[in-house]
């Protein structure tokens, strides 16, 4: 089954002011979508990041793999990785992690990779769950991601989610979240106030929701010592501190002293930081993100290498839309070893979406696996159109979360440790 | 699509007197053969082993798959493991390793995971290469696999590949193979002779025929002192060393010392083997084998695994029949980083077979993909009913090549180290 054609589309959504370690959130946020065309008719649906130097990748690498069979995974990498070459397209931001070479291949094959599955899905008449080894979970459980936030942009009037700067912030944030998606477990976005104020808000999470789970991510910017010390002020409060420092070294000098286990999506990122991450000893829980490793076959091979050596499963989230909660919805049914909660940035999207409404929904907190062959989603055309178009008039072309910031704190620096 | 019956069928063929560190292969290997069919009329072809106590949980976990969806990989998998329950089904010869609970659960799934996945590609149209990732080559490598052997089975006539118990005989053996199949890698089965013989052994073989990469297997049998040893004098002979010595720890102990890699189906056959064997360094290649690994899908996981932490992967194979040559060959065709020449026992058979001739052939050492979907071969009916009398009529039950040496050998000893 060979594919005619492939359109590569960027779109614009957008995006409240989420505040991290790198900055702020623009007012809007990208992403590309990918439509696969067999010679069969058959249509499959990819996600990606919207950066203009990824985004150029991926049109690259899509014009290299018209002709080529949608069942030759292995002949579509190797076309990815032709294509891309010794490229390495890095993430500005810098929330995941180091870029190498294969980490580019690997982010560009994914959108792709996923279209096939989707394709693959519905020659077969079986959703993508079954392509990767079928159900353990009819629903997929995920986490209220809270942010620190200003009520609404500079200039413009509050958005609908309010500000979150303060431990009653968060709780109200999180009080919302779980109100109207029934989530049980709940992730804090750090690296934005002095740590023992974080620390503050994540005991007044855990009085407002003592049965939840609860994670903080401060994005590497404290420093080894500071790690440690916040971690010990959490001890019993986090199922797992994130990314507290820097690199392996720093995650394994963290790790020997923490007594939680320590999670990922920043100092592992690729396969090649995996048997030095697992020789430190440097993580107890592995984010897996299909849109970095490789898509949904290569990611679950991952999950089976990390149960393997006794490293537990959970799935980052950067700010995304249906055709991806779909397509991490199925990876994480068919995945044994994911057993925390995934992250999601869903509820900050409020409602826009490129796929038709109906076939994604919330319940108890949990996605179920959608019904339909393939992915189980369907393109809204005119939603893509109006993103399309919110893309080309939004003049952002790569996520930059540091410059936005400077424009109202001039001195703001992504310098890290910052504390 | 559910599983509607599932017939199970032990077989035996004739087996020549290979000679091993356990014994001599008696004059009859058993094998069994699975058929998976399903509510709409498709079936499924899976082999495994044929010894009893094996046989025994197949058709138990063969009872317990009946009603299940052909798609739900995992759910068939935790079906057999709760038929399996706290059983532990050793390999009484002892050649591929230690049992675990977690070993017999893999080993009884195997076979209904190939038929399964003979089913999907059937329903796909597609070939099972092109559900485990596509071919990364058209045909699979396989190595010349050289045995010590009487020229008959004492009391019977000799057999058509006559005597091998020098190194003439090795040479002239591998002429045979290399002649007829056209392979282009040669491995000794040792743990027959003093190391030394063995050595020399090898050496005529490299003088015969310099461009074939060698491998030497004696099955564990030798002290670390005395692997060291022949490692060393074999220095530039050979391609690897296949379990010289016993367990996780002898290896480490050899491969620190040895001038090539070691490989293993013994120290490392199940996933709880693989981080004590990466964290020594015990090994650099493995010889993955779907039969105990769990399957197809399970061993490309444990493939990609080894290739992140950077070792090898060749092929194991015992006394096997045509579905399992498809299966390994499917495999292997999809997995990149089988690299080495992969081991069979088909010259062996000398043409028995339960499939049908024309789908598996050799061309210059390699078996090309069958082109069919699913497996690619078909059963043949009338040879099945032969091979199943033949198992009803031959009073074996188990492997047991120890036994059958005694026979003639009373004083033989399966101790190790022998040398």
């Amino acid at each position: 089954m060979l594919i005619r054609e492939i359109t590569v589309t960027p779109v614009a959504f957008r995006d409240p002011p989420l505040l991290n370690a790198a900055g702020v959130h623009q007012p809007w946020a990208l992403r590309t979508v990918v439509e696969v065309v067999t010679d069969e008719g058959l249509t499959g649906l990819g996600e990606t990041y919207g950066d203009l130097d990824h985004l150029d990748e991926v049109r690259r690498a899509a014009t290299a793999l018209v002709g080529l069979d949608v069942y030759r995974h292995n002949d579509l990498y190797a076309a990815v990785a032709r294509s891309v070459g010794d490229a390495v397209v890095t993430d500005r931001h810098g929330l995941i992690g180091a870029a190498t070479r294969e980490k580019t291949v690997d982010r560009v094959f994914s959108p792709f990779e996923v279209a096939c599955l989707d394709i693959k899905g519905k020659a077969a008449g079986r959703p993508v769950v079954d392509l990767l080894g079928g159900r353990v979970r009819d629903a997929v459980p995920y986490s209220a991601y809270l942010f620190y936030k200003w009520a609404g942009h500079p200039g413009e009037a509050e958005d609908a989610f309010g500000a979150a700067l303060d431990p009653e912030g968060l709780v109200e944030q999180a009080r919302l979240f779980v109100d109207r998606y029934g989530f049980r477990s709940i992730k804090l976005k750090g690296g934005v106030l002095p740590p023992m104020e974080e620390a503050d808000g994540i005991r007044a999470l855990r009085d407002a929701f003592p049965g939840h789970p609860l994670r903080l991510d401060p994005n590497a910017v404290w420093s080894v010592e500071t790690s440690i010390e916040v971690g010990r002020a959490l001890d019993g409060v986090l199922e797992y501190l994130e990314d507290p420092t820097e690199g392996i070294d720093g995650m394994a000098r963290v790790a020997a002293e923490a007594p939680m286990p320590l999670a990922t999506n920043m100092c592992v990122v690729t396969p090649g930081h995996l048997a030095p991450a697992i020789e430190r000893r440097a993580i107890g829980v592995l984010l897996i993100d299909h849109h970095y490793w490789g898509g949904l076959l290569r990611s679950s091979h991952i999950a089976t290498l990390c149960a393997t050596f006794g490293i537990e499963l959970s799935m980052h989230s950067n700010s995304h839309l249906g055709i991806s909660l779909a397509a991490m919805t199925h990876l994480a049914a068919a995945t044994p070893a994911i057993t925390h909660a995934c992250d999601t940035h869903t509820p900050w999207q409020a409602g826009q979406d490129v796929v038709a409404p109906g076939a994604l929904r919330f319940v108890d907190g949990a996605v179920p696996v959608p019904d339909g062959p393939g992915l189980g989603v369907e393109l809204d055309r005119d939603a893509l159109a109006v993103m399309n178009e919110q893309y080309e008039k939004c003049g952002i072309r790569a996520r930059d979360d540091a410059t936005y910031m400077r424009a109202f704190e001039p001195s703001f620096s992504t310098r890290r440790p910052r504390w």
